[in-house]
């Protein structure tokens, strides 16, 4: 399954740790993509732009003007749209079915998402029924929708060994010529 | 299963989101109390006391001075330390060992975490190696962690029925007298 992620609204300043969070989980746990929606702003791109650089390539980030645009495109090339809110039907009941879907589009919210992302949404999908956070709600459902798949990194500078006790990095040399 | 959260670090302003998030992750997700550790702050406090004021009690935030006081006394408890960070142990190889405590503290840093958490930590625990998000992590642990168990918060003030589209919560008026 191809998963794209949707980030409806970015303050500046305001989100920037919250938004780079979003951006660094759905790096990590499978997405191929996040498009941020909001407030036009470079920092949590080049914050998961860096992390790239040392810990593998392969995941976008990119700015867009219009969610409604995003959203309607994505649909129009058979992703389904699975927004995750606390109103939403539990997770659990509708997990099987989302995985059956080749290209999905997760959409989470900041700040108050308005009712028209519950209009378009294939699903509205809750974690939890209690308040929470986006990037919670985001890494379980990724979780869960890509359980087993793990994401590849191409090139990376860095690389972790498991380890029981402390860190265990190995750091690539990389060719110059 | 008991589950307590210990955040190690905190910092004002800087982490009030982020510390936030935790906060509510954790009630939302099956702990019972949280631990917040760094930078004497109510402001997460008094967010998830809110939170819980609206939503249903039940779940316990304070702050304590000392990281290794609470774990080297929750440890003396029968409590078992599970510190997650990128650099542990792949949580898929240790949930099943994990699931058969009584009791667990669950570790999760914000800045650099010293060597000393790593040594007493009985699990030392990766979501994913890849640099994603405490937040993330905390909430997929214990998705993980206590699956299936969800808590009942008493007395709420609202109470969501999940829906297909839209928002449906129900207020309750108390009794004033």
């Amino acid at each position: 399954m191809e998963a794209v992620v949707l980030r409806y609204g970015h303050r500046m300043v305001r989100d920037e740790r919250v938004t780079t969070h979003c951006c660094l989980v759905s790096r990590a746990l499978g997405a191929k993509k996040i498009i941020l929606c909001g407030e036009q702003d470079q920092t949590p791109i080049k914050a998961v732009e860096e992390v790239s650089k040392r810990w593998g390539a392969g995941f976008q980030a990119e700015m867009s003007g219009s969610w409604e645009k995003e959203l309607t495109e994505h649909k129009k090339n058979n992703f389904k749209a699975v927004h995750l809110t606390m109103y939403g039907q539990p997770i659990e009941k509708k997990i099987k079915q989302i995985r059956k879907h080749k290209k999905i589009i997760v959409i989470i919210g900041s700040q108050k998402v308005e009712r028209k992302v519950y209009e378009l949404a294939d699903y509205n999908i809750a974690v939890t029924n209690q308040p929470h956070s986006e990037i919670a709600a985001l890494a379980i459902f990724l979780h869960e929708a890509l359980k087993g798949k793990k994401t590849k990194f191409a090139n990376p500078e860095l690389k972790i060994t498991p380890s029981l006790r402390g860190k265990n990095v190995k750091k690539k040399t990389r060719a110059t010529g």
